[in-house]
């Protein structure tokens, strides 16, 4: 009997992932057709010329290829103080990059990761209780399906989000109860929308097993408030959740008022001793960027041992994350220290980054909420904008009179069309708001920062003349929103 | 409210994975204590000493850190061969290791796999429908999550199997239809074997959407003949069943009348255009054994676009594979050639690597098989011998007496406590045969043969002496089996 589709897990079928969904699909085609195109569709930092760290690489170049050790010729290329880390490593690594590692990882790394989180937070952590993984989606992606458990159960995930928990979510079976952040007032969270999605869930017979809280937000670029993770903290506690912290985009903070907090503090802070918290890092965003090499740590607190064990079991099931990643995962978490010859130019490097991302952060959303019609702040933190715009309905639609599942098809629609058009007429390749959930019957498209410094200009005034042309154009001629 | 296992999916607790179960946990904590502890739980080749291939980690060392490049001096220290491929490799892949890659793998490394296959068996492979994955192992788990599709739904496995299926089948709520290998002719498979195993399936309910075969066998070590693969693809063709060939020890085959052929190969030979098959390779074994690199790849043939595409979008949930293991995955397709400076030393370290573990195979079986009360063949394949040993059933137990259950239970008590002492007494580390499924009321442990031949002889001689000890030990007194 042959496949087809339909033999296929519904799960599967019904799953969006927008981040690569059709619209890159028809990049790549135009790319390859020979047309140059300007991914800002996916935070792929080092594939829109975002150096690597070379302390990093070094690190992984000689973890690799140990044998340049012995070469006095290679040895004077390499930094004193790298060399000698490396040497030390490789006592802590005897077999290399070449052999499994414990299921949760190479001890001495997991200890690392303690250690940063010790010195970034001023609180304790315990090394028994980070596991490293190929990177931060297997990590949030393990704990839905550990928490999954009845038909039913399901998982607050803000709107908009990162189609990961909502993809993930349709593949374990699991509920999406969405909860609105507030985009009047920064994208926070509010208290009155995470109890009205909470009273909503319950009304249709769905039950929140955990909130996933992603701080500095994608797509929103916000920062939370450290009032506004007390809030969520207490929330949590009183609903009886756990607490997924994606925290993938810490290091990228660029409002001057604004720093990160991590929920791991906060919550030990507060002094709870009980609500379940998973929190994520990752090698991919930061000042790193390292995508490729899938790395990242899982965090677990308040959860007992038991407990604990089901999740190292579960990573064990694949074995354990991919080495190079891990050792990614060290070079974040203990980078040079002052006084090592590697420390000024890892610190050039990082400054040099976070600059690029801080300036051009800038110039996208002042150069875009000067658009008309089009809003936006400019982000906060992590690498995305998200990007609401006003297009006329087009002739024959009256929105008010829709009921709201056939207006929210026409804007996911509308929004396609418009996202597919930029893309044929600028080469710009953005996700259209639709895949990341929105307010209700807004429109919206995410788009990174990451491209260098002259095209984001170039960007910015492209974006702009294909607004306004396209929303005057004549699908919408004579028509208002 | 704090969290509790009682919180934890039920399929979660019920999964087990018995090759990191609790006789390695007490192995891991006996070596921090100070024992030397023989590691022959995992198939781990360079965490008992088998060196990489230099080509290989070459390749990655400049690919991490491609400003080597520009020193003459570090030229100097590698193959004129190796750095015009990294040349070559660079143009392809501009972004570097660092950038996520297209969902399915780097399109080059994808069609390097296809040409690989076409060499190996001489039959046309198509690029596009290959994948790059982090190991096998998330090649077969993305298969079965995609191929459950209703309640009741399940994959036929081998008896004994490698516990990923079960354990994985577990996860995701498929059901395990375990067909027996014939341990008395080698553990081939037979058709009647399968054809009750289905019946049986159908009996209680349980619906067959494909059938899981390893080759080389895991635990087995057997290597299946064109005729056994032959009945297998018919058998398949016959119930609709998909095919999932786990192919990883395609390399690893000792014994000089056999050799391995492709699930793909035979399937083309027989004609057969419908049966859809999933074949999965990897980096880890073979004679690369890059375990900790996570790299591999999965081959999808018979199947159309449109299914193709939710594989894709599958991989695309989690970006994509590490990008290290994306390249270790090249190298183990598209090795050095005849004439390249690289090709001697290559040979040499591969043939090497294949010809210590021909030997270990024979001085394992042969040793084992000599022990009084224990049998086994010289494994013809793969990394490990699955080992039958007797025992007495202990003083009062009547095993003719005993339900099934009961006695199974017996049998993997037995198990656990003969391989926890021989754990104890001798350092050796193997898992008990409960872990992979056996014939009724039989006793197995699998060992790898992958320590260093002198420590191989030593553990024979070991295993022979505390065998012979145990079975006459006090616990047995009087008693036989």
């Amino acid at each position: 009997m042959s496949i087809s589709k339909t033999r296929l897990n519904q799960r599967l079928l019904d799953a969006e992932y927008a981040v690569r969904g059709p619209i890159v699909q028809r990049a790549q085609e135009l790319e390859a057709a020979g047309r140059k195109i300007i991914y800002c569709n996916i935070g792929n930092p080092q594939a829109l010329k975002q150096p690597p760290l070379t302390y990093l690489r070094q690190l992984l170049c000689l973890m690799e290829y140990p044998a340049l050790l012995d070469s006095e010729a290679a040895l004077a290329l390499f930094p004193k103080d790298l060399v000698e880390r490396v040497g030390l490593l490789r006592a802590k690594v005897p077999h290399g990059t070449g052999a499994y590692t414990q299921s949760a990882g190479l001890p001495f790394v997991c200890r690392a990761v303690a250690e940063f989180i010790e010195r970034r937070d001023g609180i304790p952590a315990d090394p028994r209780r980070v596991i490293l993984t190929d990177g931060a989606s297997k990590a949030a992606q393990a704990v839905l399906l550990a928490m999954l458990r009845n038909p039913g159960d399901g998982f607050m995930i803000p709107i908009p989000q990162y189609p990961l928990y909502s993809a993930s979510l349709t593949l374990y079976g699991g509920e999406q109860i969405g909860y609105y952040l507030d985009e009047q007032h920064g994208w926070q969270l509010s208290e009155a929308a995470l109890s009205r999605s909470l009273d909503e869930a319950r009304a249709r017979g769905v039950h929140a097993v955990g909130i996933v809280v992603i701080n500095p937000g994608n797509p929103t670029g916000a920062v939370l408030s450290v009032e506004n993770i007390r809030m969520i903290i207490a929330f949590a506690r009183r609903h009886g959740l756990v607490v997924i912290a994606d925290e993938v985009y810490q290091e990228n903070v660029y409002a001057p008022d604004r720093s990160f907090v991590s929920f791991a503090k906060v919550m030990h802070d507060v002094g709870d001793a009980t609500t379940p918290l998973f929190s994520l890092h990752s090698v991919s965003k930061g000042f790193l960027g390292e995508c490729g090499h899938r790395g990242g740590y899982l965090e677990l607190r308040n959860v007992p041992d038991d407990v604990l064990d089901q999740f190292i079991k579960l990573q064990s099931i694949s074995l354990c994350a991919n080495v190079p990643g891990q050792l990614a995962t060290y070079a974040m978490v203990a980078p040079p220290r002052e006084g090592d010859e590697s420390y000024a130019r890892y610190q050039r490097e990082r400054d040099a980054i976070l600059e690029d991302l801080r300036e051009k952060a800038r110039l996208l959303g002042e150069g875009l909420s000067r658009v008309p019609g089009m809003s936006v702040d400019v982000p906060q933190g992590a690498l995305y904008a998200f990007v609401r715009f006003e297009l006329p309905l087009g002739p024959g639609a009256d929105a008010g009179a829709m009921p709201e599942a056939e207006r929210a098809a026409l804007i996911a629609e509308r929004e396609a069309a418009y996202c597919l058009a930029l893309l044929e007429e600028t080469g710009i390749c953005v996700v259209p708001g639709s895949g990341f959930g929105q307010p209700p019957g807004t429109l919206h498209f995410r788009t990174t920062f990451l491209p260098p410094r002259d095209e984001i200009e170039a960007l910015v005034s492209r974006l702009g003349e294909f607004h306004v042309k396209y929303a005057a154009g004549p699908a919408f001629a004579g028509v208002t929103a």
